[in-house]
């Protein structure tokens, strides 16, 4: 394993310090492992809450801040933060509002998720869920029960975000969240595994030649391993798996996102998105936004995923609005 | 090689074609590469111009935008562009107050910008070259005479760009652009070499237990091959290296950048950013500004650079002045 690290089992700790001294308008606690805005909460505004295992930064700490989110609580590598931790997050930005927890669709960020929302009640803070299930490649997964959450989660925090921001009712916001996963869809390939800190090794071995198609970001399985195709072939069979689930007229407007998972430069990312462009061009299907970077990793991994979401007016105007976090920032 | 490519001769070509797509407010010259921004040269700014070898992306097509370059003239991979291609981005961006060449120190990039410099001159419009040298690894190298050009270069476009903006004249651009390399170092190590598509496989090999310290942003030798360290260790080593080089005193304020050589997932970044903090902070020297992602690449090298500028009040100014260009975005 190469990687620039202290030890394995301060991976994580290590990274919310370097985290906290990079980005002074964010309070790292270090202890309880919640990242929210130095702030603090604002009353009457509902507090958004997201988390998740650790590897896939800068999702969800690079997030927090003003326009989306206001905390994140990582977990250990590709595991579930824990309710306590979760409730202390969603304690820390109640401002009497009420909470949304945005909540990747794997087993054990449910459970803790739900566990934490059900000790918040207990606390007289109210949570409403957004699950986000946005990956075609497998119904079910070793992870999963249902579709795994993936790229969307990006759109959904970015404009649930928004939506919070502007003091919408926790009713709505949870509402929005919804709306924009249920309008969004992606699909994943990697060219390599990737290597967690704690086992040191890749979580498999892919032939020199060949790519896993519709993996998941734990290195999960997808639908297939293929022979390594072209940029155009690979958007293409993306694109083929997204519209077929979700198909899309001419003239609708779409935010695509095509995200890097860790080891892929952006050049090939940019290649990417070329090729995307082009066959959703051909179809008049307008890419009013886009982002091409990496916003959902899996540690290491040579890989992309790419995210189409059906954006109605509401939603672009809602992507468009000012937003200040480590990861994504504009109109600031 | 696993990359995501259509052709390896394609590349540019290719990631020319996404750049345009995914980013409206740039004008992409797909046919003689060049990239402006879409609004054309204003009358009476001094353009800036910048441009190298591809490879080190998002350096320097992401880079172009309002308070940053006017124009970038991408190479092949790791290939200066050609006097005739950087011309053309002068005299695109050209609005009668002349041009600023940043330009880092590669023998291939000094000897073709002064080609070009030259042409402009003759076509009547006066350039100021800033010649960018800030990686204290090695003395020469194989790709240089004289120190490389580094991670400063993303410090003097955004500042040189800043100044530009206001209008300031010609000389005053060029001397604060050499003001920034100036106060500027830089250090880089690598875990693994980078693959050029041409090449199709690494530059070098690295055991797996052994790191480059003071490679090239093309993966060219640095100082010692060295057993693996930790995070602390090749920060200390690093920090030591700059420093030695450009005395900073308690109480100096810096920019900082660790800057991923690519294949480098934000993580390991932050770790290393965490110990930089603490180095730099035990010995009083305030880190007043930041950035910790991927700035200037290396393809999909596993690596890492650190840059320290020593900044005056001036250059915290043009710093926070606004700029939206793909990569760095804030203050609009």
């Amino acid at each position: 394993m190469k990687k620039f690290l202290n030890e394995a089992e301060t991976a994580i700790a290590d990274t919310l310090v370097g985290l906290a001294a990079a980005h002074p308008a964010l309070r790292v606690d270090l202890a309880r492992k919640i990242i929210t805005r130095a702030g603090g909460p604002r009353k009457g505004k509902v507090g958004l809450v997201s988390g998740g295992g650790s590897g896939h930064e800068p999702l969800h700490g690079g997030f927090v801040g003003t326009g989306m989110l206001d905390a994140a609580c990582p977990g250990e590598v590709f595991t579930s933060p824990v309710p306590d931790q979760i409730l202390a997050a969603a304690t820390a930005v109640s401002g009497g509002a009420g909470v949304v927890h945005i909540v990747k669709n794997y087993t054990g960020d449910v459970m803790n998720f739900q566990m934490a929302a059900e000790l918040a009640g207990d606390a007289d803070i109210q949570v409403e869920t957004v699950l986000v299930n946005d990956d075609v490649a497998v119904k079910d997964s070793t992870w999963t029960a249902g579709r795994r959450g993936t790229g969307a989660t990006v759109f959904v925090e970015k404009m649930a975000g928004a939506l919070a921001e502007r003091g919408a009712r926790l009713a709505e916001v949870a509402e929005l969240g919804r709306k924009v996963n249920a309008a969004s869809r992606s699909f994943a390939v990697a060219l390599t595994a990737c290597t967690t800190p704690a086992a040191g090794k890749p979580g498999f071995v892919l032939p020199d030649d060949e790519m896993e198609v519709g993996v998941g970001i734990h290195g999960e399985p997808g639908r297939s391993r293929e022979k390594l195709g072209t940029a155009k072939q690979i958007a293409g069979a993306a694109l083929e798996a997204i519209l077929s689930d979700h198909p899309l007229a001419p003239a609708d407007s779409t935010i695509v996102m095509v995200n890097g998972m860790g080891g892929t430069p952006l050049m090939e990312l940019y290649i990417l998105f070329g090729e995307v462009a082009a066959i959703l061009n051909g179809k008049g299907i307008r890419i009013a936004r886009n982002l091409v970077g990496n916003y959902i990793t899996s540690l290491d991994m040579a890989g992309a995923s790419i995210t189409v979401c059906k954006a109605d007016p509401q939603m672009l105007e809602l992507w468009d609005a000012p937003v200040d976090t480590p990861a994504l920032r504009w109109g600031v």
